[in-house]
């Protein structure tokens, strides 16, 4: 009796007991308060026979779950995950066959493998699961394809005697899928794998849901990166804004214009080649992450200037040039020359159908203090509204982006300045300041909106600031059910100003899970008590 | 001389490089701000010949320095570390010796053991620096002691040709010295190692300069414990007060009642054996860094319970026992039996001559809810004032513990509540509120005092809240010099509500770092920008 409640009490008892053993127990911004030190009320008879319910461990919460108290054992020398019958992908598909193996070792880890899961004498057996089938039900599974905004990442899981199905009409709901299938699965006491019988339908809330990642302010190196993407794909994350270069350094080698890097980054070493930037692409799509580069002009430049003559403008200080520069030369034929051939190259080195083209932030002051560029606001009529020379450079960067059939992203003041936008423009709010109101400009316009305003995550502060992350509300703006639906989702953004490979992990995560579950879950997920609990178990397991 | 001017620039260039190599650039709270946006100005032809200052690289800055622009170059393959002609220390001195190993290996790396410093043909050699030499003074060095309040950590040191002179009175000086002499030491772009010949006299200006680490909000491995040392030796801090159990959980392992951790501790691994602690003691020692235990009561002990029956006073609800517990029960003759014991092992487990009795936060209603508690005020005529209780129960603490031939250290609520302290007892000012104004109230009540009050750095905030944690000057409170003597010290506190092995170094360091300048350099060590620059170069290094 005492002994099976010792049991029935194990498994939140064993969590913490790993996580801490692992050296790694609450984080940043998860407070571990007193979990010993209220007395735990004496079980139900009923409970005693059970392990805790599979929900305290899911993140982000499924859609659709439902569960039962029978469990299922695992055993790791038997266990396999497979291609179902009638799927339209097989062992051919490197992409499922990479997830199979890591999700394999998710579950049960290296050092498992040989475990047969012994139990005690006289244990009742649980009924075996001895597979996870998985079933791609569209024609085009996706293997080698790259995910994009209208990607399906729906699944279906059956857990039942005695296999489990995961159906998905495209690689990446499968991929999502395993997700919530290692997510369901724990060892007890005695070392044995179990899961809850299940089924589970589940789908994204929004398709964009996006961390930004800042490698200027600090050089982050790339296996900062490829553990960022695994943290993002165990929070169903799954576009990387990659914000590669600004003010402080250019990390980007380019092949047409290497001196850009030569001379724009911290050092010959911080740089991504054009490998690095495959193996980021290339890790990123086995887990159904989509990659955005941010190429921001005209401000956030200058970097730029240093291997790129001429293409940022020259300050004045009266008649005379101070030597210092300002944004892109929006006023010069070389510029667009320049940023033609540019773009051209990254439109080819990143797959995604869209590029981030910044445009946030530009400061006129330069513009303002050179003649030239006052002569060229004269004889294109600007008067003296800079925003229109903001406009007119960023209308012709986008004219270039367009020809090679790109899709744009940018940062909320391109739409407040009215430069002609395409349709399927993502614009990008924020700015913290009534970000609601912004919202529904931005959608009343017609256009796609994302919204990064309340989930600035450089910011911290003391205590459980994931709570206020996890409370924001992003349909919570005021417009039309057409409006709400042109938001397609979100971003969690870390700028580089205090961040690099010394703290980027512990700072971002868990922290970014409840963007995760707050862009992936149903809208009225929202209780706080219960979060913490699977968000607890989520750490743990993340760790 | 293009080249030269690179070679020139080199230094600064190279740290940031090298410190980014390492994966690791700026921190926390250190802007790494915009190192490559100004154009740096055109060196002067004199300066083109010579590395920057040796003291953009020192950090916490000595008491006194002068210094050349003549280097003397140091090759790994032939420098050494020596004990000096007329030192009372030799080879049989373990902690010289290992800190001679350490030294050698901070400066030049294991990979470069064999460098001989090749520098361009025809470049001009610097003459070469082969010893350092150590020498000291007192016919009692402490190489087997432990370091303590009244350890002088005094020591001079002399850069020049042909070798260095460190003097110090005692080992704990010349530990201090090793870390200055490897701070100078600077690698140049040509791969030599380089030293400006120098003259420094140093010492601290305050006695007890501490970190806190609790380890019981969140269990902290071993290991962490022992890079915070190493971190702590960097910077010449001398303390470690170890706030190693409170409410949440109890992972001393002690010999006379296992009980405690074997009930208290979050898990049976989460606990620091009688090995640990000594480890723990010993790697201090050898880095001259006491270890101040903290075994914090009658507050903040509800870990305690768990293993020792009837030792937590028991609350009530009216007439009802509540089955919850408050502080320490103080009128139950079994507690003193109990604390008696206790305290005696503690006291033979760490040699230090001080143990900290916390004593803060007491909560009073469970107290005020505890019949037998009432009728026991009643008798001894305390009225309706618990903190006489309070009292009554801290002074038989403190003469238990007395009677061990220890003194102690207290948080400032066992000062206000007026208990009867022995005049040798350091009060640790910790609140906010007017800490000021507490400091003159201990120091003019004769007392010791250490401050911890605007050094709580596990309240983080965004940027570099360091310049805050910097510009404390600790004898700014109203009192005779007299009073000024009784503050020896400070401490940073880190306490581990947010903190575990996953983010405990970046968050403390060089954060910390601020403290520990403050507390070594001298009053008029105050320069933001001089500052920003050392720190940035030794959080380098640190990495």
């Amino acid at each position: 009796r005492r002994r099976a409640m010792g049991r029935a009490m194990g498994l939140a008892g064993l969590l913490v007991g790993l996580c801490l053993v692992s050296a790694v127990l609450v984080s940043t911004s998860l407070r571990h308060g007193a979990p010993r030190t209220q007395p735990a009320p004496e079980p139900a008879a009923w409970e005693l026979a059970w392990d805790p319910v599979p929900e305290d461990s899911l993140w982000p919460l499924p859609q659709e779950l439902r569960t039962s108290r029978r469990q299922l054992r695992l055993v790791p020398a038997r266990f396999q995950l497979v291609h179902g019958a009638g799927s339209s992908a097989g062992p051919g598909c490197g992409l499922l066959q990479d997830a199979f193996r890591r999700y394999y070792e998710y579950m049960f880890g290296q050092s498992r493998r040989g475990k047969r899961g012994r139990r005690p004498l006289g244990a009742p057996a649980e009924p075996e699961l001895s597979q996870l089938q998985v079933v791609i039900e569209s024609r085009e599974p996706g293997c080698d394809s790259y995910p994009h905004l209208a990607s399906s990442e729906a699944y279906h899981l059956t857990v039942a005697e005695p296999v489990a199905i995961l159906k998905a009409v495209e690689v990446w709901g499968a991929l999502r899928g395993l997700e919530t299938f290692s997510q369901l699965v724990h060892e007890n006491d005695y070392g044995s794998f179990l899961v809850n019988e299940s089924e589970i339908d589940d789908f994204p809330r929004f398709a964009h849901r996006g961390i930004l990642l800042d490698t200027s302010r600090h050089y982050l190196p790339l296996k900062s990166i490829l553990t960022n993407l695994d943290a993002m794909a165990f929070n169903k994350f799954n576009v990387l804004h990659w914000h590669i270069v600004d003010d402080q350094s250019f990390p980007y080698q380019s092949a047409y214009f290497p001196e850009l890097s030569d001379k724009g980054a911290y050092s010959y070493n911080h740089i991504y080649t054009p490998t690095d930037v495959h193996l980021v692409i290339e890790y990123a799509r086995l887990r159904g992450i989509r990659v955005i580069p941010e190429f921001d002009t005209p401000g956030h430049t200058q970097s730029w200037g240093k291997g790129q003559k001429d293409l940022l403008t020259p300050c004045y200080n009266g008649e005379q040039p101070t030597g210092s520069f300002g944004p892109v030369n929006p006023i010069l034929n070389t510029t667009y020359d320049f940023m033609t051939k540019f773009f051209k190259e990254i439109s080819s080195v990143f797959p995604d159908a869209y590029i981030h083209l910044g445009g946030d932030e530009v400061d006129f002051d330069c513009w303002k203090s050179n003649p030239e560029v006052n002569e060229f606001m004269k004889k294109q009529g600007f008067g003296t509204d800079y925003a229109k020379l903001e406009s007119y450079y960023i209308q012709k960067i986008l004219d270039i982006v367009s020809s090679y059939n790109k899709g744009y992203m940018v940062w909320q003041e391109v739409f407040d300045n009215k430069a002609q936008l395409k349709p399927d423009t993502v614009v990008e709010v924020w700015m913290e300041n009534n970000y609601a109101h912004e919202l529904s400009s931005v959608t009343g316009a017609g256009f796609t909106a994302i919204l990064a305003a309340p989930w600035y995550l450089d910011y911290i502060s003391y205590g459980q600031d994931w709570k206020k992350y996890y409370s924001v509300e992003p349909l919570d703006f005021p417009g039309s059910e057409k409006q709400k639906k042109l938001l397609i989702g979100g971003e969690a953004c870390l700028w580089g100003e205090f961040v690099d490979a010394t703290n980027l992990t512990p700072r971002l995560w868990p922290r970014a899970s409840a963007v995760g579950e707050r862009l992936w879950s149903s809208s009225n997920v929202t209780d706080l008590q219960d979060a913490y609990k699977r968000l607890t178990n989520h750490r743990c397991r993340m760790l």
